[in-house]
């Protein structure tokens, strides 16, 4: 894992493969979001992507390949978020039992989901004790780990996310991505420019899991902190392959504060009537407070998540 | 008003003039709808188009009409409702000022977007005081007054929904719509039946608000009663126009219970990801509920608006 970096021909063998097994997700225009950014937007809803994210992109991609380069006999993976879903999917689809190792805290929404799938889902108290169980795991089933981000078939298969909306939408100058581990924002990255260089494409980070931004700084990964951002799936740091990916081909990052978030959700829910998660919240923000350097651009932004309960999003609005 | 009945040629008269003006909205399926539905589940999310409801189609497409028949200078609609956005918009564009009569109760959000797009709003106690005030204007103004649903041109406009619906999914055996004034499901009949005259055309009908399924029976007019439904797009009854098309055409009405409308709406944004009002959620129910003249079919139902705020969404789940 981390071995290779992928390439822009990773993400369209990545598609060929993806090709009828994922949704070929909406791409809609606002005029609301138009007015408030100064260009024109283009939203990816990948809030509408099988099980509600895009990471049963990669996960479904990085599953098919390894199964093409050793036999195992399930699928295990460390995460609490949507890449937990998309495994659970994915090992289903492709006739694998997945087993799901969870760090506190989980959401009940996205565990729910994915026993729903069939997978076997084990909570652990930290990261550090998950890291040991699913090598258990691993050892005990005969498994293959699929990491959430930090592996180079994730990478392409969530950069496929971004070829389609650069295939719907050619003009496309500007791509906005929410920045956690970087999967999505490497592939876009190799996506994007892979079509054309010139197309600028920026990380959007919690200002309270500032890690990505300090750590492209820094050339190192360094961790967050502090980490209490709601977008829950943005805690993580980067990994080697993402950041080294990220140092060759990201723009820049927008740091978005936490009193961002949920007027974001309250746009996209009110204005486009899309239900997201606050992590794709963050990727809007940049939009809805004019940021200059999108004045006057054609900005394609990744809806990247919808799994939030009615009841969650309903404490977070009574806690404005 | 009311003088001819619309044909299916009518509605592809309306396709071409809206195309390019009105948004060709996504068609999504669902594996959630699919299993509690017992059949295939297409739905045309017009909660997605411009207006956050199919009710622009209609709205443009009579106004552009009108425009052809005989000159004036502004247009007038009563509607508290999402025409009442349509007309607002139809205006904008085709460079008419618009005078938007709202009866009581006038939900805050609506009046919002009818006045962002620069209508003049005049609120009154009763309906039967709205038709007095809306004739004021007409004559005042030298406007044209655009009926909600019983108008052959609105009803062609909607059919564009069903029409685009259909293009998108030929396969399609069953069409839900919701089914208050009618407009919408005489437009979907028209379509539906002009491509294929074995499709089944069902309306869903909340029981608080039931007087389509009774007039359709007694074959005129009758008020609802009572009629306390929270889906206050369905408030409506019948004009002669809808109850006729709906004679010919209709398969059959769902009754929805008030118990299943909250439940519809929170599938619609927890599986779906989907903002939906309560009026849109009836049309869910029948699915939700498994009906048996649904089983094994290929159903087509159409999101009808999302022209709902966070906060009524979190004060109607608060109330479960």
């Amino acid at each position: 894992m981390g071995d290779f970096l992928p390439t822009f021909s990773h993400v369209q063998q990545a598609a060929t493969v993806l090709n009828g097994v994922v949704s070929r997700t909406p791409v809609l225009d606002s005029s609301y979001l138009d007015e408030q950014c100064g260009g024109g937007v283009l939203v990816k809803c990948e809030n509408l992507q099988r099980t509600g994210a895009f990471k049963f992109r990669g996960a479904y991609y990085a599953l098919s390949r390894k199964e093409a380069v050793a036999p195992f006999k399930a699928v295990v993976t460390l995460s609490s978020g949507n890449h937990a879903q998309g495994i659970a999917l994915a090992g289903r689809l492709l006739g694998y039992p997945a087993y799901i190792v969870m760090p506190e805290p989980v959401n009940p929404f996205k565990r729910e989901r994915v026993e729903e799938f069939g997978a076997s889902v084990r909570i652990v108290r930290t990261r550090a004790e998950g890291e040991v169980l699913a090598q258990e795991l691993v050892h005990v089933h005969q498994g293959v780990f699929i990491h959430p981000f930090n592996d180079p078939d994730v990478i392409a298969g969530q950069g496929t996310a971004i070829l389609e909306l650069l295939q719907a939408e050619p003009e496309i100058d500007v791509v906005l991505a929410p920045l956690g581990g970087g999967g999505l924002l490497s592939g876009a990255c190799l996506a994007a420019h892979g079509l054309n260089p010139h197309i600028q494409v920026y990380g959007c980070e919690p200002a309270r899991a500032l890690d990505a931004l300090l750590s492209l700084r820094e050339g190192r990964i360094l961790l967050p902190h502090p980490v209490d951002t709601m977008a829950e799936g943005l805690r993580t740091s980067l990994g080697e392959v993402t950041l080294s990916i990220l140092q060759d081909h990201l723009q820049d990052v927008f740091v978005v504060e936490e009193e961002e978030i949920i007027p974001a959700m309250r746009i996209a829910f009110e204005r486009m009537k899309m239900v997201i998660e606050p992590s794709s919240a963050v990727a809007l923000a940049p939009i809805l407070r004019g940021e200059p350097a999108l004045r006057g651009k054609r900005v394609g932004v990744v809806l990247s998540g919808g799994n939030i309960s009615m009841s969650d999003v309903c404490s977070m609005m009574g806690g404005m």
